[in-house]
């Protein structure tokens, strides 16, 4: 195991994923090599049902069902790919890391690939460009996820498998995809500059259009909450990973969210269409080509 | 508004919880007087069914249906009680603490207080009983809510209503209860000090313990994962605000949530009974006491 203690727990109870290291983890998910995460369980169900189509996964009469607990994720198998949900911002993402993550290694699964597929706020792009993250940086700029452990801050390095991410872009179909730089921020309003909060912000509509400015320069092409801790526990746990967003707004041009549930709808599957390409194109076997 | 930015906002779309400003907020919300907050969704729903029979307020044939989207959390009304859930992790919460904020204020619905009902492991006390916090610590045991805002790290105080927590202590049924200080981190595993995360974590079993040992004579009866935010975010907003937590392992004793699910279920209706209790006493007639 990855962290030695593992190896003196008789039973390691996966709380929020509602599985332990009793249960034959190894035939349950042995053949495991993706694992696909996101925020929504109701997305993600949906997700699963698109990935058991593209591979053509049989799934059972009755529809899809989730294993393990319900009360903080939706967990899916569908074939050798993991579909599971993981809320919202960086604590809520890391408890599943860590937990599937485990979930692997008691399973036995080897070369597992993790792909976050999310919903961002875009930086100079038109909403509903898919943009795949070849970098992550927190809401200081810097390409570092911090956390507090026993009192003090620890700082992670992200880091994103540059190959994945550049193999997920090729697998784009009929609409907008482009490699950028990834803001995470442990705050949906005042960690993004929004001046919409409930609060007064602590800064004016000026100096917040300046840092989306500047972190635009440096590369910035979407904001989200979750790719900070993703992509720096993927690079410690030494996990290929990437991430895949969909974009609903241009913060260049405002706060709200005021495409309609419907774009929002189209601009999600675009994210989920490379991803599904990708999928194929890697765990599909090539079509025999006869006379030959 | 307490945002004076939101003056200028012809329709506030609440993207998390799927409802905005152009919708009757006064007639949907006007009479609340109590947003209780939960992290599954699951939960919440049972959650709402017990606040429905416990102050008699009738729900549907159907069952209690939920308003707004569900993609992000579950909402329910129940007479005057808003029943939500928030997720995982202070960056989730805080995300419906503005919506739920801005909502109350549409709404012009007055003096609602928000109660937080959560799970957590507790410091130097038997599972089962519930905390009620006097006080909220971060990660580093200081009473404030870090966050970064525009590049800056921005420091809150956390605040609690002690009459409300008190109150609420005076509600205890047939179960232990104590008032205690909740310290509220960005994580579960390296965050709380476990040693049974998925990589090695970069401190020792000696230093853990003593952490938790330390952060026990402060005070400290239990830790989870949103009071910071919570806490200080209802005290920038001038809202009474309470937490009420089960506690489900006594992290003195180890890292693992042994618990069954079946006591986890008995243990959180302790909480979620003083809560009751509470919400009868202050919200249902006082019997009329004839004769006199």
């Amino acid at each position: 195991m990855k962290n030695p203690n593992l190896n003196n727990i008789e039973i390691d109870h996966l709380y929020h994923l509602g599985l332990d290291s009793s249960q034959d983890l190894n035939a349950m998910f042995g053949d495991v090599k993706f694992v696909c995460m996101m925020g929504s369980s109701l997305r993600i169900k949906d997700f699963a049902e698109k990935v058991s189509s593209s591979l053509g996964v049989e799934i059972p009469e009755e529809g899809i069902q989730p294993i393990g607990k319900t009360e903080r994720c939706s967990l899916y198998k569908v074939g050798p790919v993991i579909c599971v949900s993981h809320g919202m911002g960086a604590p809520s993402i890391l408890i599943f890391l860590h937990e599937l993550s485990k979930l692997i290694e008691y399973a036995r699964a080897s070369d597992v690939r993790f792909i976050r597929i999310g919903t961002s706020g875009a930086l100079g792009l038109t909403p509903g460009t898919v943009v795949v993250s070849e970098g992550v940086l927190n809401g200081k700029l810097e390409p570092i996820f911090e956390q507090i452990g026993l009192g003090k801050t620890l700082r992670y390095e992200t880091g994103i498998h540059l190959p994945l991410a550049e193999g997920l872009l090729q697998s784009r179909g009929d609409f907008e995809a482009v490699l950028g730089l990834t803001l995470g921020t442990d705050d949906f309003y005042e960690g993004q500059g929004r001046m919409d909060g409930a609060l007064l912000p602590p800064y004016s509509e000026e100096e917040s259009m300046n840092f989306l400015k500047l972190a635009h320069e440096k590369g910035v092409r979407n904001i989200e909450m979750e790719s900070t801790a993703f992509a720096s526990f993927c690079r410690r746990a030494n996990i290929s990973a990437a991430i895949v967003c969909a974009t609903f707004i241009n913060r260049l041009n405002g706060d709200q969210v005021t495409t309609t549930a419907e774009e929002q709808m189209k601009f999600s599957s675009y994210a989920d269409e490379l991803v599904l390409s990708y999928l194929r194109r890697t765990l599909l076997p090539l079509p025999l080509i006869s006379n030959l």
